[in-house]
């Protein structure tokens, strides 16, 4: 059995071409006029699909095929989201929630009986563009906030999420959390280039990193390039870059970490005055919280020796720690075999974007499935996965949603 | 023979008040009106002391003394600048300026006569505020840029430097250069820390450094923060802090050399990017012509290998290039025999900025002495030097002018 090709990918373009501002930029922020556009016609495909629509209070949208058999069982749950950020590519999300559509309408057109109900289901704002924080719609949906308060979040533009999702029709009368699901699988691009370096089709992906954002400040001396000797300078620029080195030659020695500094200021920024001051942050990640605890300790102690040696002061400043997150074993392999069984080479991996699947963790079984981002090239328009991967992803999405839903 | 210490510490204390803004910062930026009080008051004290006032087409002024015995013999001069940078402090300059005043005073006041001439001077925008070049009074003086050409310069407020001159009563009729020096003494605040570090009062400064500056653009790849790990990136960020540690070590490794990276930026600049573009100066000084070609080189070699190991472009372009300037051996003993005859402790240093003293050193044998700068603090309202060490530098200065006076 698969899926319908030419449907699958006529409609990723199709969507792609919704919710595009007079510069052509895909702008389907959440629960702007462009989001309302993408979601309209994401709906009507699902009822012409002959699903059941729901909308909960927070938005998000679930597409519910269940028969009079199957209607009291747990439903499994396929899911991404609608919204995109500012000038997005055309994959990120839809490419999930139109797989998702796809798998269920193809288990319908081949009389497939299953013995739970499939829900194709896509969750509010996971971008975070407009209204803080991003991954909202799923982490209210499993309980981490208060849906209330949410709806009272301020936008980036001032605007309310509450009277928004009212606006544009997508204020539903649903609790979040009303439907309990037995597991949810969610089908991405990868939005990194390890798939597409390595030339493996698709990736069983087993967990996701835990995050560690920093803002660092080194507090030195500014002092005249030219007339301070090496041995009595307080240089806070130097002691950044020991950092920096620090950071990446670390993250190199200890498996499946990544460390970045992204952003950087000197103060007073001249050429020829030594840094009084340096401004950085701090990104680190890792699948294994016990490592993540490693490599903020080992941070730490180095920042400390450094600053120590230098004779400068330092400031730390937490912004973001979300732990690690795990995913289900068993659906893992699932994919794992349904990828096998089609002669598609498949890797287990990690990822290191978030994603809405971590926190539907929170109450169900879940994994996903990774197809190449061609360069790794994500959250822009040239955002790109070629057709016969997009096909394959789905395929083996299909194979796991039938097998989940007769469990 | 001793300076008069209270007319001295006096005078540089009033004309550190002058030229101030309303919010009582120095503001003698070169040729502004507060340049002009400043200016008009050294004059007026020339005046007074009975020298005789010579004014260049470039606003140099020179206050003359000589006699019917000594007009014919090549002078003696003693010189540095009035203008400052905005809110500086009130040393940096008028400290040497007064000085030679003061010499000429205490000679003439002790009945000295001398075999040749004395010569107190400033010159015109040795700091480069408003008008670059910096050091373009006594550079011109010295034939190093046509003074037709340098008089049409363009300030950063859109002003023309001749005419500014012009209106502020400094534009003379002498041709730069019209006076041939026999010799030149500047006496400064060291502007660096190594006197005050080392607890010594004065320096024999031998040698003034040369100045390489580049700005480097690394141009690496931007990728997701989470998503690509350590072995697949191209950060330019990284690559640049390997460049600052290996600048900062060479010049720990190699005597007498400073390095400065003052500048950066890092593009996009965003948390969760690795960043594809990173921007920095580099700052390498050198006393000797051979060990900062070195340093460029080791620099060059660095740069080119990190960029190829690392998969990154780089881009340079040369922003300043001075050689070293070395100073008179004859003077630099004289300053030396000075201090030790009056039992001060000296040390022979080199000049880390830049100084008139360096473009008179084109057309006459050349040195200076430091004084102690309190924590190295200069171009800063907290700018200080103790009473005590301006004094013993103004009697060294003496002792050294009586001498040279006499040769």
């Amino acid at each position: 059995m698969n899926i319908n090709e030419e449907r699958l990918i006529n409609r990723i373009k199709t969507l792609g071409d919704t919710g595009r501002d007079a510069e052509n930029r895909v702008m389907r922020v959440a629960a702007t006029d462009e989001d309302k556009l993408g979601r309209d016609l994401v709906k009507s495909w699902m009822q012409e699909a002959g699903l059941r629509i729901e909308i909960d209070r927070i938005g998000n949208v679930f597409g519910i095929w269940e028969t009079e058999e199957n209607k009291n069982e747990e439903p499994v749950f396929i899911g991404s989201h609608i919204d995109s950020v500012i000038n997005a590519g055309i994959y990120d999300g839809c490419y999930g929630i139109l797989s998702g559509l796809e798998v269920v309408e193809t288990l319908k057109e081949n009389n497939v009986e299953t013995k739970r109900p499939i829900v194709a289901s896509f969750y509010t704002n996971e971008e975070g563009v407009r209204y803080q924080p991003d991954m909202m719609g799923s982490l209210v949906y499993a309980g981490g906030m208060d849906v209330d308060e949410v709806l009272k979040t301020v936008g980036t533009d001032g605007t309310i999420l509450g009277e928004e999702l009212e606006r544009i029709g997508y204020a539903g009368n649903k609790e979040p959390g009303f439907l309990k699901p037995h597991s949810y699988v969610e089908l991405h691009v990868e939005q990194g280039s390890i798939l597409h370096k390595e030339g493996i089709p698709v990736g069983a992906v087993e967990n996701l990193q835990g995050i560690s954002w920093q803002k660092i400040t080194i507090k030195g001396v500014a002092n005249h390039a030219g007339t301070t000797p090496m041995y009595l300078r307080h240089d806070a620029g130097y002691v950044a870059s020991e950092i920096i080195k620090f950071v990446h030659d670390m993250c190199e020695k200890i498996p499946n970490s990544v460390g970045t500094i992204g952003m950087i200021k000197f103060l007073p920024n001249a050429i020829n005055v030594i840094p009084s001051l340096c401004e950085f942050t701090v990104d680190l990640r890792n699948p294994d919280n016990d490592k993540l605890i490693e490599l903020e300790e080992k941070f730490d102690a180095f920042l400390k020796e450094i600053c120590e040696r230098e004779e400068v002061e330092f400031e730390k400043e937490r912004l973001v720690r979300f732990d690690p997150v795990k995913f289900d074993e068993h659906i893992v392999k699932l994919i794992e075999d349904e990828a096998k069984s089609r002669n598609i080479k498949i890797k287990r991996m990690t990822s290191g974007a978030g994603h809405d699947a971590q926190m539907m963790a929170r109450i169900c079984d879940v994994a996903m499935i990774f197809v190449p981002s061609i360069d790794g090239i994500s959250h822009n328009p040239k955002e790109l996965t070629e057709d016969k991967d997009l096909v394959q992803g789905a395929n083996i999405l299909l194979g796991v949603i039938e097998k989940l839903a007769n469990e």
